[in-house]
């Protein structure tokens, strides 16, 4: 089965008006979801270090950073686009195979799309396909890959970048072809470097690596044209022989992968997510106070302990993996992103006097998506709120008041209210722009 | 056991003093015959459409390309180092693990060593030492990584560049732990590129990342320090369970990798050797004209024919994939380099006249590096050669003359005598070199 070509084809001959509304908007969720982690992530000292390699190389600033105010040559702002949407594992995850599909794509349209001054529409079509086809090509080695360790969205996020900078360029069938095969013999990236800024940079150089096959080939270097189905190729490669290519081409430009995307709500473990709704739930519903609680059960599935475990976290690093910190911040401050997990937070005394009160019971009927939380009050009274399915699972998706708002908390590390505000506007209306400038104006902070 | 930090330590621990006078002999040998091959190729097609993206990225023209006049930054200087290496498949092979050790190695001393003013002595100790690390991470996974399809001179090319760079930046053993960490999160290239620009793009991606990985961590970037043994790390992944770690620490520090290096006397595929070597050896001992050639026979192994078994190369390219062709211009030329796989020359109707005289006979008694030529003559007379071990092979290495002659042939496409000769002189005197500043004045054509 011809299966790079078919890819290809598909990718040449799909056009904005060939997308359903509903893949458009879902399109525009998730770059608000991916635009406003990487920009408030900027500051990472990572960025720095890649930023002082960039400036030793000495490349033309040609290209704008989500939320700094540096420029970069197109490699390195797509390298460092590409892994800062990535720092705060607060991303896109596809749920059918676990893979973060926007942070090694959306780069790509800002890289080449804003240097040939390509409109909105231009720029989401290409920004589509590149995550459909990373994640087709998902399905036909998922989850075999695991076996072997890598790590999806590096490896994966090569072919979507590449897809993308393809689109973008305009090439034909046959270069799309070879540039996901350049794309390919450079795919790699471990799941092992969980704890260290190689984790992330396994996206950001997908990223780049992509941006550079499509740019390479555009100027005709050579590749193969059937990397993924060849017999020593891709899917052999990273699946063995447990791939299944007839999964890749099922309902291409039918069923879009792009909908069965999910952003968390709350940036730690997703495990602990059906606990710390319910607390919100109770927060909102009732009127308690934290001294009124005296305990706090949470019924769980069973896996939940085991990544989410920490009784006592020291640091905001720690507290991620704690459903106790989690529990107690759903409840003080009725949220749990990145604010919620500082240092700060982990070693407040008022969070640790709520957290020392949670208990987590584990149950084998229930699922991943759902919790039970109990509260005690002081008075003898017992509240409970069973989560059916957890807000941003499949079942319970994320509205996008809540993007917003999301947008909101991670952007205001980096950026003003009103740049904020005016760049909701622009990423919602990402089909009217006619090209990236003003997106670009307002994603950097400028002057203080 | 913690083979990543075994290695470090050994990278970090290893003086120039320490190794024996043979290792250092053998890396000479390996950069004489690296450097003529890189040479040679320098004005590929694909150097041109590199340099062309170069120029648009914009980087400082801070580093020397083997061969060009045009400079480029550290990054894609190396990038095309380490892939006109590969170009000609005339570089050096390590037999055991039929990796290309030195093509992905040798820029990194070029791109680094020349930047910080290094000696020759230490160029040569970090060389030898990624040559070293790469080889016997291969021999811990081969040569099971071929079932996945992948091309080891990209994959382990990555770690043996980061080894040499790391060394050359005189890391520590914990960031040698981690730039062979963040290279090797970056593995990747398959071996089913052959025939396209993205073959030899393997060793040139290979080079650069590894480089750029040793870069990013002396400035402070993360990484884990176990990814060779890590459960989800690099010899699982390139070799599933079948890899043996104990066998890459294996005589670490005694048993040298490079002393396994070999040297390809013809540019053509390494089965056809046997045969050359014989009708050489005939053309020299006997006074023979072709027209007295009635028929040869070569009695060679079985696996001759199946990749070199072209009856009537049209091209020059096809001709490398013809013994009838090797033997014809082994027997007119007296050699079988580059120039005798040309369009022209597979076209010459004096070459052609005696390709056609020549038959295969396969036995399976015959080893892969024997043959047996046997030359009738128009008067009756029949000569036979038996060619035990060809020259190459490792029983029969070549000379240090024959890499001299190698490489000015090779390195005549680009340069003048009077540069090859010099750098000849300079190579063979590597370890009495102050810094690079000569090399790089005879690397390249100047005003011509």
């Amino acid at each position: 089965m011809k299966v790079t070509e078919k890819l290809s084809k598909f990718v040449y001959e799909t056009e904005f008006k060939d997308l359903p509304p509903e893949v458009v908007h879902e399109a525009k969720r998730s770059l608000v979801n991916i635009l406003g982690v990487g920009i408030g992530a900027a500051n990472h000292e990572s960025v720095d270090i890649i930023l002082d390699f960039a400036r030793e190389i000495g490349g033309k600033q040609s290209n704008t950073i989500w939320g700094r105010n540096e420029k970069a040559d197109i490699l390195f702002s797509t390298l460092i686009n590409g892994f800062t949407s990535h720092i705060m594992d607060f991303d896109d995850t596809h749920l059918g195979i676990m893979m973060h599909p926007s942070a090694p794509v959306a780069p790509v349209i800002f890289g080449i799309g804003d240097q040939m001054g390509l409109d909105g529409q231009e720029l989401l079509l290409s920004f589509i396909l590149g995550v459909e086809v990373e994640c087709k090509i998902g399905k036909g080695i998922y989850p075999h890959q695991h076996e072997y360790g890598w790590h999806f969205t590096g490896v994966l996020g090569h072919i979507g970048a590449a897809v993308t900078a393809a689109k973008l360029l305009k090439l034909n069938v046959s270069q799309i072809a070879q540039a996901i095969g350049l794309a390919g013999t450079q795919a790699s990236g471990f799941a092992e470097m969980i704890g260290t800024m190689s984790k992330f940079f396994n996206s950001g150089k997908a990223s780049m690596n992509g941006l550079l096959s499509a740019k390479l080939v555009q100027k005709g270097f050579t590749s193969i044209e059937n990397i993924i189905e060849a017999k020593r190729g891709f899917a052999k490669a990273f699946a063995s022989s447990k791939h299944d290519l007839s999964k890749i081409t099922a309902g291409l430009g039918k069923e879009y992968e792009i909908l069965k995307n999910s952003y968390k709500p709350f940036a730690c473990g997703i495990v602990a997510h059906p606990s710390i709704d319910g607390m919100i739930r109770i927060r909102k519903k009732y009127n308690i106070m934290p001294d009124q609680i005296e305990a706090v059960e949470c019924i769980v599935h069973p896996y939940v302990p085991v990544p989410m475990g920490k009784k006592d976290p020291q640091t905001g690093l720690e507290s991620r993996f704690s459903t106790y910190h989690c529990i107690a911040v759903a409840f003080i401050d009725g949220t749990a992103g990145p604010a919620q997990f500082s240092d700060a937070r982990a070693t407040d005394s008022k969070i640790i006097k709520l957290r020392d009160k949670v208990s987590l019971t584990v149950k084998n009927d229930i699922r991943k998506d759902e919790a039970i939380v109990k509260v005690k009050l002081s008075d003898g009274t017992i509240i409970e709120e069973h989560v059916e399915h957890a807000i941003g699972s499949i079942d319970n998706p994320v509205s996008d008041e809540h993007l917003s708002k999301k947008f909101q908390n991670t952007a205001s590390l980096t950026l003003s209210n009103s740049k904020i505000n005016k760049l909701l506007d622009l990423i919602w209306n990402f089909d009217k722009l006619s090209n990236l400038e003003l997106i670009n104006a307002n994603i950097v902070p400028g002057s203080k």
